[in-house]
């Protein structure tokens, strides 16, 4: 058996701990939400104590792994290893997270944010294998994203680098990204758009065949809902994906513009909307594109099963 | 006296060649239009025998430069050194440039194009000196850019990484680049796109006080006449001057947001309008980068004076 890989994913709502091999296949994991609400100092006692259980339920030593991998949804000052915000839990402001786990572990703590390592974790075990180059970008609720160069992560200067669900693609667009600018590809094209774009529909006189009750909130419509609509033939529901599809289509092409990459890889829920969506992506790119590709440009999916926030975390070991 | 750099800028209009010392100050130059209408073959020997003559001028041998840099206006693959293709010649497809050159001089050759020649000669001799990364953009006619990481060109996989001109910041605007599509950031902000702009100012019946003569051929305004028109106080030339600043604020913001550069410089012809659009740059920017900057960001003005592309091009063999 080769090396074991062991990867911590901190998010909003949950955390999850995952010792990985090294193809990528998680072979224990541990999950919970105990960390909401704690402080900064509490959060980090409690992961590390479930780090050590997983890690003894399965006979390692600290010294056998590479290190240990982080994950973390905010912003992140890569070089200083400091969470510099986050709208996900309270607290974390300039916190030093990374030496709070350092002290802890006798094996170098890697930190980064959630979407970079998940990009590494794409690069080393999904869709990016063999490549040097490529972009990963995971479209959810938000849209997030990271960018490797010669086989590793670009990270910019703060850290922030690949926050292309911040690029602006429709700058007089009615929709407004929590980050407070309009018509960035976040606004335009993740889950947080899906409830206003449906709206709009309605509001345009557009009939939708969703069954839902008669009182539902429609704030809560989201890239389930919708995938449900467009399997049962709903209107609304495909020309919204369609939409979507569009702008990240917009989006894949300014990056392709940008970097020239060789391949972007899509991962997040909303790849789930499946063939439609990510036609409409392509045909998107490729009409903008045109006669300005000279070589191969794959867009893909991600082929990252199971946690993917966990294995990236994991992979951040191996950078 | 420090090394000498040789570099050649081969552009659709005219071609010069310089060479440079080691502080990127030009020391001899020649200039030329004579290779307008050539073929390859008798492109390359014209250039080369100007290349013999500016070197014996000066009692230069091959032996003594690093290298023979060479910025060409088109397309470029530089992995090949080879130009994929051009607007600004006839010819050139698929065209072995570099070797056509390498074949005829004793010093290695390296070949790129203009933008990203540009680009590392404000990195080695201007405004990027002492940072490892940054992006250069240059507006003129077109926009062309370079990309600096970790104090070398980032190319991409072709090696039109950084056509930042044509990412799509209006995707549903008017105004259409010559590459076809509606509302890059060339079309909405470069040379090309201010006909369209005052024609249709004057369609708004916005009145303009530039004093043209009135059979005047308005696809011919460019930004030197806008620039008159700001000094005369004309409201139509300020108003596109600054539309034209706040495209180019969302551009960079993108740019930001994408790559995290500590440094974004601007050259190019349209810069000249000075103060009032440097400044609608840097506050549409700020305004939009706002709290998701967490250290410095710095937009500047290119320090390269004279020819850019020649001393671009000698920077090239530094690289």
């Amino acid at each position: 058996m080769g090396r074991i890989l062991c990867g911590v994913d901190i998010g909003g709502t949950k955390f999850a701990i995952g010792l990985v091999d090294e193809k990528g296949t998680i072979i224990d994991k541990i999950y919970s939400r105990d960390h909401v609400g704690k402080n900064e100092e509490d959060l980090v006692t409690l992961v590390t104590e479930n780090i050590r259980e997983i890690m003894a339920r399965n006979r390692l030593q600290e010294t056998d792994l590479p290190g240990l991998g982080i994950g973390f949804a905010g912003h992140i000052r890569y070089r200083d290893g400091v969470v510099i915000t986050t709208s996900n839990l309270k607290g974390f402001k300039n916190y030093p997270l990374r030496e709070a786990f350092q002290t802890r572990f006798n094996t170098p703590v890697k930190l980064d944010n959630d979407a970079n390592a998940q990009a590494f974790g794409e690069y080393k075990f999904g869709a990016g294998q063999g490549v040097d180059d490529m972009v990963f970008l995971t479209v959810s609720t938000g849209i997030g994203a990271g960018i490797i160069i010669n086989k590793k992560l670009y990270r910019g200067t703060t850290g922030t680098a690949g926050e292309f669900g911040h690029t602006i693609v429709e700058p007089k667009s009615d929709l407004v990204c929590t980050c407070g600018n309009r018509g960035c590809l976040m606004a335009c094209a993740s889950g947080l758009a899906l409830p206003s774009l449906y709206k709009k529909k309605l509001k345009e006189g557009k009939k939708s065949i969703l069954p839902l009750p008669p009182d539902y909130d429609l704030s809560k419509i989201d890239g389930r809902i919708l995938k449900k609509g467009l399997d049962i033939g709903d209107p609304v529901s495909r020309e919204i994906i369609l939409e979507c599809g569009y702008y990240m289509g917009v989006g894949i092409y300014n990056i392709f513009q940008a970097l020239n990459p060789p391949l972007i890889v899509l991962g997040g829920g909303l790849t789930n909307w499946g063939d439609l969506y990510l036609e409409k992506i392509q045909s998107t790119f490729y009409e903008l594109a045109r006669d300005m590709i000279f070589d191969p440009v794959e867009i893909s999916v991600s082929e990252i099963h199971g946690d993917a926030g966990v294995i990236g975390a994991a992979a951040l070991t191996l950078e």
